[in-house]
């Protein structure tokens, strides 16, 4: 076999077989096939695409680039959750403690921010203390011991995709859907959890633009999970504005608390109960809203994050400790109406540039940083009311808050936005 | 600049800028854009194509990458050609010193075969002692001296033409036609000639396949050469069967000199003939065809021939001695008819197993192996009459020759091919 003649064969829109793809895929996690080879091949499968089979076969081909992790030996339905990437979107700090305090084992890894999106692993190193790399032996103990861990990803674990991860991101061939739904799926899959939630992001701040395209992305993943005798179900989800209030890794953290004390914002907190109602549902229990939500704010599942806190070392003391940032700007509105538009995009690139985010890979992170909005679309607001606070440590040029003000769209109606958007079994 | 966003732009049917194609090939050339860049780039050239002016930009900004030979010390006006490839293809070795003989200054660089192609410099360096590397100083001293040299293409020449050579050989990116125009043109550019004769071949042994596509290959290229003030002409041969008799290096070399010594087909004497007055006019000087062939078979075409291999360091007893190929076996016809078919790239790929072509660059050459056919498309044959010779260094196989065989296609009507198809200006 040659590699050129599969990249060929793929450029000319023939379907590769099996043996092609999983030659191709060992090849490259092995280094026999180079990056720029992988490179032309990732470039005409965005113009031709790929077949479900050559999908599915690619998901398990990077499966088998690396280590599988076996939970096994953890009594019950291990569930994981993953999502496509947003802004100020820390739903799994409260959802996964959330699901863990009824009984299911939540045994999670995540990944870093780039770009305008956040990364659970960044708002979770945000705590003083809090180790995210651990061995298997680890993870596993401790999800047994106390039903919930959120660790970073391991290295061994699918090799190929680290690599075609960080080449994508480099050669424009980030966007297509195979290579996103293999590269997530992979992943999962290798994680060794028995049920798997999907949360499909849509909107400007996420990396489906269309309900479409995360429709058909949704689907190729559910149907890979289950290929492989996963239980999946993936939701799409508004990312047409932030998530909740806070965006910036500290300011994300104590959002989550405030969730978690029943102080968070009514839309964000019914919304964590819907994705905890159908987390629950894959690990085979039944359970009604009102009594996930009671778990929510009665301090059940903040006790289960606390608990997985202190297993990994964070400072409980840090935990609720404040931002530190030293400038803290109140945007107040110049207009009187409805606020319309948060654009999700904007305001994520907003909080990268006060050092909340990174542009490239090695770019150091700054936890106390970020923005932290009293009001969302379809809230009402009085000329003068204050829209959200920036927090950051450098003092906020008049440009900057200009521009800030610029994106926040104020219009006569009042909207409702949509939370989940549709759900795909 | 982010090579990233000029990959994107590319692949989402946008026209880059000047500058934008100028930045990313200094960039491959200098280093900074690796080759994993290049090569999606690339890809996403072959489904979006490149507009006229990003192909001209891009061959200038390949000339820009490397060294610029001046020419102008040398009088007159000094005329090139280039063959995009074929399988036993000598014209070169013949055509230069046929133009030389009329007193037009030629000075040519030329590239080595691959895969069923051969090249120029194999066939030269199948003469004992001729060397093909010579500093720019002796080569344009050799020029004015004898009027005629042939050698290596400098490193130094379009530095950024060689990366991507390599690379889309191994990427799938090779038959895209405004990679191959710029290509060719930046080394015709580069070498510094007045005038380019662009011998642009079509058929199954040319990486054109059909008239259309070859069309389109000779416009850009013409286009190219005229947008920089270089008089240059394509002409569109037929590359369905070989040109001429032998295939490989020394076989080649022979019949080239039977050709200059009036003992040529007709076919490709004319051919050639037809394609010196093209090359002459290029310069200046109209000439028929009858005082064409006159310096052609009279000895003036083989004396510029002779001193050029001398003045070059080659031997020329050598140059007259047979091959040395230990076996000799004579193909005989199984029937009568016609010679309908003997497909190009077939026969090509038949003598590169026998060592007179490289499979991969690195591939060592035999210069003594290959064929010689005593019929082609259009002659009669009789049953048992021999239609080629096989030089080979090992025992031909039977299921070898059954195959060869296989590839002559004899039929009842008696076809013409055409030599010259079309011809642009």
């Amino acid at each position: 076999m040659r590699t050129v003649d599969l990249i060929q064969k793929k450029r000319d829109g023939q379907e590769l077989t099996s043996e092609e793809i999983q030659w191709l895929i060992e090849g490259y996690a092995t280094g026999s096939v180079p990056d720029y080879q992988m490179a032309a091949f990732a470039m005409a499968i965005y113009f031709q695409g790929m077949s479900t089979r050559e999908t599915s076969d690619l998901t398990m081909a990077m499966v088998a680039s690396g280590k599988q992790f076996d939970l096994s030996s953890i009594e019950g339905i291990k569930t994981d959750k993953h999502s496509t990437g947003g802004v100020g979107d820390k739903v799994t700090l409260i959802l996964a403690p959330l699901v863990a305090s009824f009984g299911v084992p939540v045994a999670k890894m995540s990944g870093r921010g780039l770009g305008h999106t956040g990364g659970t692993l960044d708002k979770l190193e945000s705590i003083k203390g809090y180790q995210i790399e651990r061995s298997e032996e680890d993870f596993i103990k401790q999800v047994q011991e106390i039903g919930l861990s959120v660790i970073g990803q391991s290295d061994d674990l699918v090799r190929a995709d680290k690599l075609l991860y960080a080449l994508r991101d480099v050669t424009a061939t980030v966007d297509i859907i195979p290579l996103i739904a293999s590269s997530v799926m992979s992943k999962k899959i290798a994680a060794g959890a028995n049920s798997i939630l999907l949360d499909v992001t849509v909107g400007d701040g996420a990396f489906m633009k269309t309900l479409e395209d995360a429709e058909v992305l949704s689907r190729t993943m559910v149907d890979l999970g289950k290929a492989v005798g996963r239980e999946t179900i993936a939701v799409i989800t508004n990312m047409s504005q932030p998530v909740g209030r806070a965006i910036g890794n500290r300011l994300e953290v104590l959002e989550a608390l405030e969730i978690m004390q029943g102080q968070g914002r009514e839309d964000v907190t019914h919304f964590i109960c819907e994705l905890a109602q159908i987390m629950l549902q894959l690990a085979g229990q039944e359970q009604d809203l009102v009594t996930i939500r009671k778990h929510l704010v009665d301090g059940q599942a903040l006790k289960k994050f606390e608990e997985m806190v202190t297993y990994q070392g964070g400072d409980l003391e840090d935990l609720y400790r404040p931002s530190s940032a030293d400038f803290v700007t109140d945007i107040l509105s110049d207009d009187t109406g409805y606020i319309a538009e948060l654009p999700a995009l904007e305001f994520g690139l907003f909080a990268m540039r006060l050092g909340a985010g990174r542009a490239v890979k090695t770019d150091p992170l700054d936890y106390e940083t970020g923005i932290v909005f009293d009001l969302k679309v379809g809230d009402k607001v009085e000329k003068g009311q204050r829209i959200a606070q920036i927090f950051s440590n450098e003092k906020l040029s008049t440009n900057l808050i200009t521009e800030f003000k610029k994106n926040v769209k104020i219009g006569e109606v009042e909207v409702h936005p949509k939370e989940i958007l549709k759900i795909i079994t």
